[in-house]
């Protein structure tokens, strides 16, 4: 990973660009028709009739959750790409963006168009455009504020509260391939026969999931935060308790950091959710249909006093104690 | 202005809490029924019918956009109301927000308290509530990044594109207040016979001129870059040229920095609009009713080639030269 790209490389610093000269050079080039250019005050939408507004908003900082020196266009994705997740966790299309960014005056117009050219690529990808945001020139860490909006047919948005006691619990993917793509990442190794490193660099998030589990699932999150910890968010949400069996985490056998690190471990975009059982052979059509692995990884139970929202069961059924149970960002 | 409010007072430093009890703690508080308590992956709208959705991003970073040592109310009320502002210069009113939080790990937690309590204040005060947002724990100045949503009846938004050649130009209020009051405010002094003081410390968007400029303004924009600048970028927008009077600028006798400072000066949020000369004894009549200033400026012209977007003419009709005509926030 050249950790000085984009930096001191004898280009423009940003800081002799004026605002203005940012948003016409590198941000208009990405504005929607909503963004009016990005030359008015703010985006104007008309809301399509018979659908719900969904809003999120991630903050990414390099040094805190992205290494520090992380190329342009990894910053880009995983800042854009939080927030889709955040969306398809909601069974929610993505619709356009509004950005915040503060860059330090150091930082050279490379960066900034590598940083747009990622943006680009992605809205292409997922089908939205800019609308509007704000960028600002400060001394301090790279920091990207995005605020996603998508649409979902009204009354049918996913959410955190609604998992019954024997709902199956599932999740997507593999667990911890991010946090092994950031481990190798930080040994400057790019060897991906398992896809450790398209999982840090290149998340997908599960948009098509999402908007096929609506009706389908009770509850649903996306594990950015680790699986263990957000799944005790839906258990807390839905006021019940959560058991997953520590044997069937799907974690790839060859992942370097061991089981429980990678079911504890942050940066997947995945969704965990929850249905009843009358749905799993469904379950398992979508994820034939979609290509995509969903693992029955647990059970929703009644909530007990004193229970920790989401216990992890060894094959004995004794509760696994972990060291931590997910990444708080700080 | 007590410049160390807040910090290092030997109360607990933010980095000593978790994300999820600063959400708990002091933003949960202020949440809406649209956030879910803040419980979930991203807020739920449903847009009531008729409506079209505005929406803006303002980052206000201290040091650049307040001065270093900013309290913790001024930076609260500056970052939310910048944003209404916007909403108000395209007539919508406001609905909620999204906020981004950027903190410096040695920041106590009084600071924060200090901080939501405005925000909460200035929710009941434009009725208003948080939607959602993220806060993140990182060694630089501290920044707020707000999403602002508004909502305006469908089709009828204000743009800063459609004045024509023969409009009237009018600003709200006296222009080069907040940059006075930052002058006062630099130099401790806090004497506000002038309004001086309050024009900073809490600007009122113009929320209910915004509104009911919506079939009266051809266009419009808030100053917040400075009258100047903002006037030209609806000269830009519009394709049509701009003469403002020297003579006729709405700046208080008594503002220490004279009346070309005081026009090309940022900080201010008011709304400076073109309206065709027929509905010029309209635009009277509201200045009455709503107890709000509203002077006639200038006057829109067809654009020549080679022309500035936006001339200040003196008494004898020559253009005036300026230093800057606005202010960049880099």
């Amino acid at each position: 990973m050249p950790r000085t790209f984009g930096r001191n490389a004898g280009q423009d610093p940003i800081a002799h660009m004026g605002e203005f000269d940012r948003i016409a050079r590198y941000l208009a080039p990405l504005a929607g028709p909503e963004g009016l250019c990005l030359a008015d005050d703010a985006a104007l939408h008309t809301p399509p009739p018979g659908f719900d507004f969904v809003m999120t908003k991630d903050m990414l900082a390099e040094g805190v959750h992205v290494p520090t020196g992380c190329v342009p266009d990894i910053f880009a994705r995983r800042a854009l790409r939080s927030n889709l997740s955040d969306l398809a966790a909601m069974g929610a299309k993505p619709l356009g963006y509004l950005l915040g960014l503060s860059l330090p005056p150091h930082l050279d117009d490379i960066w900034l168009q590598a940083f747009c050219n990622a943006l680009g690529a992605d809205q292409l990808r997922y089908g939205l455009s800019l609308w509007g945001g704000d960028s600002i020139c400060v001394d301090g860490p790279i920091t990207v504020s995005i605020t996603a909006l998508g649409l979902v047919p009204a009354g049918t948005a996913l959410r955190r509260d609604g998992a019954q006691p024997g709902d199956d619990v599932f999740v997507s993917g593999f667990i911890g391939q991010a946090a092994a793509g950031l481990h190798l990442l930080n040994e400057d190794a790019e060897e991906d026969a398992c896809g450790w490193h398209t999982a840090y660099v290149a998340p997908e998030p599960r948009i098509s999931l999402g908007d096929a589990l609506r009706g389908r699932a009770t509850a649903a999150i996306d594990v950015s935060d680790g699986l263990v910890a957000d799944v005790g968010h839906i258990a807390t949400a839905s006021k019940v308790s959560i058991a997953l069996a520590l044997n069937d985490m799907p974690v790839h056998p060859q992942n370097p950091l061991g089981i429980e690190d990678a079911i504890t471990a942050g940066d997947d975009y995945e969704l965990a959710f929850t249905a009843p059982p009358e749905k799993r052979s469904e379950i398992f059509t979508l994820s034939e249909s979609l290509g995509l692995r969903l693992t029955k990884i647990g059970q929703v139970r009644a909530a007990a006093a004193g229970q920790e929202p989401c216990t992890v069961l060894d094959t004995l059924g004794n509760a696994v104690a972990f060291k931590k149970t997910g990444w708080q960002h700080g």
